[in-house]
């Protein structure tokens, strides 16, 4: 820990309290007791989902209607109503036979991933080398023989594919929106060497579901390949506001899953009000292109006022807008800065969650930040640059 | 899976409701659109706390004060001050200097388990040979040197300690309620050994916290060895009728693991409401010793009716009662017959959540079952027990 703390890594978790209905505002606790109002800039509640109203009543009228917890796990008196409406609503999503609830995306990474080795015997896995912690945990945990292929470089994965014996079962592991570079996958791409080489396909689309493609059914939806992804894998705890992560896939492979996959048999399942809410948020967004097209204009208007002010951030495709510090002594002192001086919330982000050396501040526009708002963001900001003598990059460029 | 069908073993999830305010009924929903009222006899909200009016007041509550999701991992945005009064509550209730609350007990154990070995390099992990899938799943992602003990086997322990480096760091890890032999470990004569041979302790409290010792703080706490063990883990998805896990330990032990657990970091924290909801749960049963002594009388009714009968169950301890039945197709038969012809809801439990050979019915009397519900069981029982042609014990014996 004090290797932590030396090195500026140490890491504070501020200690906020949403209001609801008013995102993105929100209290800040520095102390515990002492109350500051800050806006949050590092949500990923990206739509504010959240605080919807509709979504809101749906978890209260499942409380009244059923109580709290779920009470057991999934095969022991924890399946309810409201997880077998949910899970059939996220399969029509994903255009698939059947979806598969956890109790958070990280699991279903883990759990899944560990079991298709089991499943597929002799299963080779390749994965992109970014691939969330969680799909790392489950590769590991797979225990069977794996390729990393360089982030998005679709000639290397083919050449791991070449190399490999040509009857082994094979499964490429990778996510359609990388949440800390803001980039995407070749996804047709990766698409077209699964079938040249037999691979099945696993897409997290944890940073797109709910926000890309024909009612929210994320990035492979989007560009119209769902069918080509074997398992898609997504979250209801960013978009959707809530919590818990799920698969969606063949039955013949959910079936398996469910069976095999410790992480999903021994754990209580997510209680019925949080299915509840997932569902009448999922239903929501399907019906809200407006949303996403919000969203993603507030992204864009963020980049324009980055861009034009030289700030040092990933300039990528999606909704996520990095802004680079590179050393985590000054990013933390730019996010404290923000958050004491001016009441603008974003969290740093340090090793490990991002390599050494490209610490950064992940700026996380939603269609609620407004333009003043962002004003006061890009005020504090270029008084943040001027203060800790950070570097801007050529306007032109 | 034709495997999994063919030993009678295929999981069917039972679809349903349960209603709030009425614990232990439910809606059962065979087909997914059909009505059966039934008597939960299975479930883990061992106490009702889950329909507890000022449990859900409490939920309502947060979800009206501050929306639904937490919006982000503990690091980025997911830290509430629903969850920082929460640990400071847990760890008060086991006498610790800090709690870290999880997505669930499943991962409080893996995530907790796989990093002890970082935090103490050398490590060798001592577990007990029935300890929970979780916790197997943590000895394993510790990657380090491991002893299996033969369960609650103290004198196999000691063997195993005396054999090991006395200069290495050692860590006993068990739990204390066995949750399908309904047993208990010898937790005095670990730490002793613990003492002995300077091993730290780790203790699963998830099927005790809340109903037993002082306060509900656990079997620990029940017979004054809170002290003797170093981390405490429980959950918020039994006793507290919520979902999610918790460690208590000393800080230096909490700061380390949320510092380097994979599971505990990369994952968006639980919600505020559900925070909100487990700490009044906590709160409300630190008061109600009659809780637990109304549960413990419960379990004791059915167990005596069960010894009246010659059922063969086992006689342990605890608030559970485990019946045998020992073969998956009649222990599947026997539940049919209870949940179809009289509504009485117990999953049977099979391989690989117990060995084959010992698949059960599991019981889970709650302070909320009636006389005329135990009545009306014992009578299904009888009859199962003749249609299915089952043995029953001498009733002497």
């Amino acid at each position: 820990m004090d290797n932590v703390r030396d090195e500026g890594r140490y890491r504070i978790f501020q200690d906020i309290r949403r209001k609801r209905g008013a995102f993105p505002e929100a209290i800040w606790y520095p102390d515990g007791t002492t109350q500051h109002d800050i806006v949050v800039w590092c949500s990923n509640d990206y739509l504010g989902q959240g605080q919807n109203a509709c979504v809101i009543e749906a978890v209260k009228s499942a409380v009244d209607a059923t109580g709290t917890g779920s009470g057991g796990t999934r095969n022991i008196s924890g399946t309810t109503h409201y997880h077998v409406q949910l899970e059939r609503e996220l399969a029509s999503l994903h255009d698939k036979d059947s979806a598969l609830l956890f109790t958070s995306g990280y699991v279903s990474n883990e759990a899944t991933l560990s079991v298709m080795s089991q499943i597929l015997p002799g299963l080779i896995i390749y994965s992109d080398a970014l691939n969330h912690a969680s799909m790392i945990a489950g590769v590991r945990g797979a225990r069977c023989e794996k390729r990393i292929f360089r982030h998005n470089d679709v000639a290397h994965l083919r050449e791991l594919l070449a190399a490999s014996d040509p009857n082994a079962p094979k499964l490429i592991a990778f996510e359609s929106v990388y949440s800390m570079d803001a980039d995407v996958a070749p996804i047709n791409a990766i698409c077209d060497l699964a079938d040249t080489y037999n691979a099945l396909t696993y897409c997290d689309e944890v940073h797109a579901v709910g926000m890309y493609g024909p009612g929210g059914s994320g990035l492979c939806g989007a560009l119209g390949l769902m069918n080509r992804i074997d398992i898609i894998q997504g979250t209801l705890a960013k978009a959707y506001g809530m919590i818990g992560g799920y698969i969606a896939a063949d039955a013949v492979i959910t079936d398996a899953v469910r069976s095999l996959a410790s992480g999903f048999i021994f754990t209580t399942s997510i209680p019925p009000s949080t299915a509840a809410g997932a569902l009448r948020s999922v239903r929501y967004l399907k019906q809200k292109d407006d949303v996403r097209i919000a969203h993603q204009e507030r992204a864009e208007a963020l980049k324009a006022r980055f861009r034009s002010a030289g700030l040092p951030f990933i300039d990528g495709p999606t909704h996520i807008v990095p802004l680079l510090i590179g050393d985590p002594v000054r990013c933390k002192a730019v996010s404290d800065f923000l958050i004491e001086e001016r009441g603008l919330y974003v969290q740093p982000i340090n090793y490990p969650t991002v390599p050494k050396g490209t610490e950064r501040l992940r700026f996380t526009p939603s269609p609620f930040h407004t333009e003043v708002m962002m004003d006061e963001l890009m005020d504090a900001l270029n008084e943040s640059w001027k203060t800790f003598d950070l570097p801007r990059v050529s306007v032109a460029a």
